[in-house]
């Protein structure tokens, strides 16, 4: 296999039945007894996906957040865990537990199985998270985007790529970016919540625009993002500013977390009103129209798309 | 964290529902909808639970074998597996796709997602897999062992531990020995119509005097092994012969993915039977007595418990 594209490509030729989505969902969906299970793996691996001075209790909550991420986007509530754990050193064992311990309370994760493996000296550790969740509407997928339906994203986003900037030296440090880019929140409430009102949701993982990208290449129609609507924190404008350069750097770093959706026009003021009970912004950044592919556009007009879109990988 | 176990202890501590039967078990059960969901999840570690010169297709095998091991256990049916894949050479990933894709097939577990990884070049592969499997019955614990019950073993023991000293160079090589470690089978058809007679079950993954032991400290009763009816395979006479030290390497090597059950006397009958019906051996091997701990006796006597009896490690 040349890339992990290709590699996935391959399992896509095996996993046909209805429930694997084509692995080009966040999540798959299972049907049992009349229920919607939402099921999820996600792999996090040493010095790749977390840095290896990263706290073990971040680590954690990272593990545990990146899943139940999934599940929201799914607008799924978190059902069972399994935990799959490459031990290391004692201590940093222990502040993992002691991590773990926290997030599962804090976000609401049965923790009901899994596996705990020792790896040669030496070897990074890869950690893995199944999440198990359950949805009460229908399951959004990212392939439901309907021209004239609106383009909308939670939170702000671009900090966590900011606070991993300022993690390797490449920022003057802010402690809530870092945060961001450390213990990222599942927008899970939000998520629920959304279920019934949008088209196509997913999250923002691997970046806005590249994630933007497959939700347009999934349902057949082009998505059209205003990059000056996209929403910045105080914070991040403090460090790289607005223009359109931070903004596509803000548009295209991953690990935000925050949910990208699409919904009819129609809705947009349940919307608005959902934003304000759950003190959550959302903010409209876009239309979906008809044809293929994205559009950027500001202010001064469109908007050449950067070579990279996003974080760039092989999620099965 | 001292050890393995330190770990899973603390682990246990965290994952407190009863769907999580403690850690304790071989699989979670989850009730969804008045269906009985079994979930498992495995990690396997290059040069660690697999040889790093084992075939690609074979390691697939096994990863899937032993997660469907876990399910036969808990008299499940297959329905849905992700993996957990880390990229390494690609001539290596050729391989296991192609593997993967004949268990899958042979085995009859549909894929539905998963993560694929990339690590620092020269880590060694951690895989994983997370199967959920259904079970018709009520889902046979390791705690449900009384004193009267007959102990049962499906096929023959210590194959698979033949099969990896040869591979060591240790012993001169059987191909059928070999094929044992490298592509258990697990035992579906058994495990599952087994599930409604038996009153403990588990699979024999780290050997089955260790795993006697798990059934009698977590049924509160004591087991009584008789190694000289422990089933053993004619290559593995062959070579290692049938006297006490050969038994007792049977008895405490890992990797044969058979099924250590017992069941109330008065099915014994009926167990035979399926034996029949299988054509795969069931074989009495021990009691359940009331008490506590492990005694293994053949013609010759009592005979004292080797230091380890199986492979210890700490599995969440």
């Amino acid at each position: 296999m040349t890339s992990e594209s290709a590699f996935v490509d391959a399992l896509r030729g095996l996993a046909v039945g209805a429930e694997a989505r084509g692995l080009m969902d966040d999540a798959a969906v299972l049907e049992v007894g009349g229920r919607r299970l939402v099921v999820t793996k996600d792999v996090i691996v040493e010095g790749v996906h977390y840095r290896s001075d990263d706290p073990p209790g971040d680590v954690a909550w990272k593990l545990v957040a990146v899943n139940l991420s999934d599940l929201a986007a799914k607008a799924a509530r978190p059902v069972a865990g399994l935990l799959g754990y490459v031990l290391g050193e004692e201590g940093w064992d222990r502040g993992f537990i002691a991590g773990l311990s926290i997030c599962l309370a804090e976000l609401g994760l049965p923790l009901i199985g899994g596996d705990t493996v020792s790896v040669p000296a030496g070897a990074p550790r890869v950690l893995s998270l199944t999440a198990i969740g359950e949805a009460l509407c229908a399951v959004p997928s990212r392939s439901g985007a309907a021209p004239g339906d609106i383009l909308w994203v939670s939170g702000t986003v671009g900090d966590a790529g900011a606070g991993l900037a300022m993690l390797a030296g490449e920022l003057p440090p802010n402690e809530a970016l870092i945060r961001r880019y450390r213990a990222p929140q599942p927008r899970l409430e939000a998520g629920i919540a959304l279920g019934h009102l949008v088209s196509a949701m997913m999250d923002v993982s691997d970046g806005l625009l590249i994630d933007a990208a497959r939700i347009a290449e999934a349902s057949g129609a082009s998505l059209l993002v205003e990059l000056d609507a996209i929403p910045l924190s105080r914070p991040f404008i403090a460090a790289l500013g607005d223009k359109r350069g931070a903004r596509l750097r803000a548009a295209t770093s991953g690990d935000d977390y925050e949910l990208l959706f699409t919904a009819p026009a129609e809705v947009s003021e349940r919307v608005r009103q959902l934003a304000g009970d759950l003190r959550l912004p959302l903010t409209p950044i876009g239309r979906v129209a008809s044809g293929a592919g994205l559009q950027v556009i500001d202010r001064q007009g469109e908007v050449p798309l950067p070579n990279e879109l996003g974080y760039q990988h092989g999620r099965g």
